[in-house]
C-alpha cells in the first residue's frame, strides 16, 4: 500500500530534519498526519529521537495520538515523557486513556504523577479495576439521560455536553439511582416527536456486561448480539461506562494473538521485531521445558537399547510415530483451543466432545496406521514390522487425539489458560505414549522382526 | 453463564412441545426471543425439527435471525426452507443478506431463486463481488447526503428514510455524481444550527476502502484508526456501501481461525461439534502428506543404519534434536504469520527479519545445545557424542528459526496464505535437517563416541 511506503519516506524525511534541527517543520508535518499515523511514526523512532520531537509536540495533539498506542506504545511514550509534560497531556486525555498509561509506569512515578492529576480521585478507582476486564477495557465518555426526560430536553443535553462523536452512538437510560434502563439511539431522537419521553422510545431488553466480567467474555457478548457498543454496570446495576466495538477489536485482536502464541510456547508479547535480546529470554524458557521433555522421552527409548540394536530400522520409523500422534494431538488442540475462545466449547460439554473426538482419532489413526503398514511392507517386506508401526500409529493417533480435546477442557476447568494445552502436554505427552507403543510392539514381536 | 443454560433448558422444552405438536406455543417462545439466540437455538435443532418450525415461525422474525448467522448457519437456513418461503424471507432482508444466502445455494437453485426476486437486479450485482472483498461484505441500509443540503434538510431527510438503527451511525456526503466527500455523524447534525450546509460540518480526511480490497486489509484500515463504520467506493470514488466494525469482528475471527487452523493443517471450516464423518474427511489429508515427508525423513535416517547399530543411545538423542528444532521454528513460523496477519510484516521487511532471526536463532540453538551437551555427558560421561548433540542442536535451532521467518514470508510473496507454512514446510524440513546433522554429525567422530 502507499500509505506504508509514505511512513517509511516521512521517517527519512524526519530525520534530515531533526539532522539539521529544524524542528518546527518536522513538528508541522506530524501535526498534520492524522493520529493514528503521527503515533505510529512516533514509535518507529528511537528513544533519542522521539523524547526530542514529544516535548515539542503540542500537548493536544499527543493527547489524540495516545489513544491509537497499544500497551508497549504507551509504555515506550511514558518513558519518553518529561513528568510535567506526561502530567500536561494526562490531563487533557480521558480518564481511562490516563488509567491505561498510569499502568505502564513504575508504581514510585505512577504514585507521584496520580497525586498530581486533576482526576487523581476517577482514575485511583479506574486503576482497582483488573486490565483484563470490562472495567478494564469501559470508556468513561459516552452519554446517560434520565429516563423521564422529554426528547427535546435529551436534544438539548446533547447539544450542551457536546460528547466526542464516537462515544455517542448509543445514549444510555438511567432511572434516578443512576441504574441502567434501556438504550436509546441519536437516530431514535431524531426521528421522534419532540415532546415523547425517553421510556416510550428506549429500548429495554439490552445486554449490558458486569464490570468484573473478563473481556473476552465481554467480546463474545458484543460480537453475539452484532453490537457496536455494550454498556458496563456495577453490582447494583448502576451504569459505570461503556465499550464500544473498536475496542473490542483490539481485545479480540490481543486474544487470538496470546492464544497462537501460547500454544506454542510463546509470550504473549512478542512481536516480530522484538529486540533480540528480548526474544532469546522470551523464548529460551519454554524450549529448556520443551527439552526436559524431549530427555524424558529419550530416556524411555534408551530403555529398548536391545531391540534397537537388533533391528535399526525401528529408529528409522520412531520419528514417524511421534511426529503423526504429535499433529494429531496439535490439529484436535487448536479446534478445541479456539472454539472455548469464541465460546462454543465449555467444560459441561466435555463428554460430547471426547466421544465425538474418540471416533475421529480411531478412524484417522485406523486409516494412517493401514497407509503406513503397507509403505512399509513395500519396503522392507516384513509383516511384522508393518503390523507394529500400524498398531503404534492407530493407537498414538487415537490417543493424541482424545489428549488434543481432554487436556485444554482441563485446563479451562481447573481456571488455566487451555492455549497452554498445546505445545506443553499434548506434544511432550504424545511422544511419550508414541515411543512407548511403538518400542514396547516392537519389543514383543522382536523374533520375527528380525 | 445462565444465559447458556437457559439455551439448554429451552431446547428441551421446544423438543416437549414439538412432540405433543403444540406448535403454537413454541413459536410463541422463539418469537420472544433476541433474533440472535433464536438463530442459535433453531441451528441447534436437527433439520426436521428445523423444517417443521422454520414454516411455522413469522417471516419477520426469521428475517432479523439471518443477520446472526454466519456461513454454516444461512446454508443450514437455506436447506430447511421451502423455495416459497425462502423467497418472501429474501423479499425482507437486506440485499446482502439475501445475497450470503444465495451465495449457499446450488446454482440451479440459486437461478431460480433470484429471478423471483424483488432486488433481482442489485442483488445479481452484489452476487459479483469476491466473498471476501470489500464490496462481499459491505452493506447497503447506510445513509448518503448530498453534501450541499442543509442540516435541517438532512435531519428531515432522516426522518423520512427512517434508516435502521445500527445503520445510521455514520452519514456519508456525497457530490451530484454520488461521489464520497465527508462524512458527518447524528451527533454532528443534532449540535449543529439549522442552516449549516453538511459541507461545513462534514469531517473531509476520511478513509474509504475500494469494493476490490482484500476483506482482511479492510478490517485492518478500519482497526488501524478505531473506526466504527467504514465507507467503500467502486473505481470512480463513488459510494457503493460501507461496513461496519460488528462485521469487521466476524471477520477479524474468521481470519484468525483460518491462520490458527492452517498452521496445523486443518480446514478453517471445521467446528468442535462438526460431524465425525467431515472431521476425518477434512483432516486425513493433511495426516497424509505429513506421513509423507515422516517417511522421507524415515529415509535418511535409515542411511545413518551402520552408525545407529554401532551406538544405539543416538536413536534415544534422535527425536531429542528434531523435537527442539521444530518447536524453534513453529514459534517463529507462529510470530512470523501472526505479524502479517495483523499488518505488523510485509515481504519488503524480509532482510530485517531474517538478520534478527539468525540472531535469535543462533543464541538460543548455543544456549540449549550447552545445556543438552552437559546433560548428555552427565548421563554418558562420552565427550564426543555431547558435542555432536551440541552442535546438532545448535545448527537445527538456528535453521529452523531462520526457515519459520523466511518460508512464510516466500509464500506471502508468491500470494501463497503463509499460514500453511507452519505444519507443512517448516516442521518437515527441520526434521529432515536435524536427522542430517545429528547423524551425519555423529558417523564423523562415531570412532570416538563408540
Amino acid at each position: 500500500m502507499t500509505e506504508e511506503q509514505t511512513s517509511e519516506e516521512l521517517l527519512a524525511q524526519l530525520r534530515d530534519l531533526a539532522w539539521s534541527g529544524e524542528w518546527s517543520k518536522s513538528i508541522a508535518l506530524l501535526t498534520a498526519l492524522h493520529p493514528a499515523d503521527l503515533a505510529e511514526i512516533v514509535l518507529d523512532l528511537d528513544v533519542d529521537e522521539r523524547r526530542s520531537l514529544l516535548h515539542r509536540l503540542p500537548i493536544d495533539v499527543t493527547a489524540q495520538a495516545l489513544d491509537f498506542l497499544d500497551e508497549d506504545g504507551l509504555a515506550a511514550f511514558a518513558e519518553a515523557a518529561e513528568t510535567s509534560a506526561l502530567l500536561a497531556i494526562l490531563n487533557e486525555v480521558p480518564d481511562e486513556i490516563a488509567t491505561d498509561v498510569l499502568q505502564q509506569l513504575d508504581p514510585a512515578r505512577r504514585r507521584e504523577v496520580l497525586a498530581a492529576l486533576d482526576h487523581e480521585e476517577q482514575i485511583t478507582a479506574l486503576l482497582e479495576y483488573p486490565d483484563e476486564s470490562a472495567g478494564g477495557i469501559m470508556r468513561s465518555g459516552f452519554v446517560s439521560l434520565n429516563e423521564g426526560l422529554p426528547v427535546e430536553r435529551a436534544i438539548e443535553t446533547l447539544r450542551r455536553l457536546r460528547p466526542p462523536s464516537d462515544r455517542a452512538y448509543y445514549l444510555y437510560t438511567v432511572d434516578d439511582e443512576q441504574r441502567l434502563c434501556g438504550v436509546v439511539s441519536v437516530r431514535d431522537l431524531i426521528v421522534a416527536a419532540p415532546g415523547t419521553p425517553l421510556t416510550e422510545l428506549a429500548e429495554r431488553d439490552i445486554h449490558a456486561v458486569s464490570v468484573d466480567l473478563d473481556q473476552e467474555e465481554v467480546a463474545q457478548t458484543l460480537q453475539r448480539y452484532n453490537l457496536l457498543a455494550i454498556p458496563v454496570v456495577d453490582g447494583d446495576g448502576r451504569l459505570v461506562g461503556a465499550t464500544t466495538a473498536d475496542d473490542v477489536i483490539d481485545v479480540l485482536a490481543e486474544e487470538a494473538t496470546e492464544d497462537m502464541y501460547r500454544m506454542v510456547g510463546l509470550d504473549e508479547d512478542e512481536r516480530v521485531f522484538s529486540p533480540v535480546r528480548t526474544s532469546v529470554r522470551r523464548r529460551l524458557p519454554w524450549m529448556v521445558v520443551n527439552l526436559v521433555w524431549a530427555f524424558a522421552a529419550a530416556a524411555i527409548v534408551s530403555l529398548f537399547d536391545e531391540t534397537l540394536a537388533r533391528f535399526t530400522l525401528l529408529a528409522a520409523l520412531m520419528p514417524v510415530v511421534a511426529g503423526q500422534g504429535g499433529n494429531a494431538g496439535a490439529q484436535t488442540a487448536t479446534i478445541a483451543v479456539r472454539s472455548i475462545a469464541i465460546g462454543d466449547l465449555d467444560v459441561r460439554d466435555v463428554f460430547r466432545a471426547t466421544r465425538k473426538e474418540i471416533a475421529v482419532g480411531l478412524a484417522n489413526g485406523v486409516v494412517i496406521g493401514i497407509i503406513a503398514g503397507a509403505a512399509v511392507y513395500a519396503w522392507d517386506r516384513n509383516i511384522a514390522l508393518s503390523a507394529v508401526l500400524a498398531g503404534a500409529l492407530a493407537g498414538s493417533i487415537a490417543l493424541a487425539t482424545l489428549l488434543g480435546v481432554i487436556i485444554p477442557l482441563g485446563l479451562k476447568w481447573r481456571g488455566i489458560d487451555p492455549a497452554l494445552a498445546a505445545n506443553i502436554f499434548v506434544t511432550g505427552t504424545t511422544d511419550i505414549l508414541s515411543f512407548v507403543l511403538f518400542l514396547g510392539l516392537a519389543a514383543l514381536v522382536i523374533e520375527r522382526i528380525v
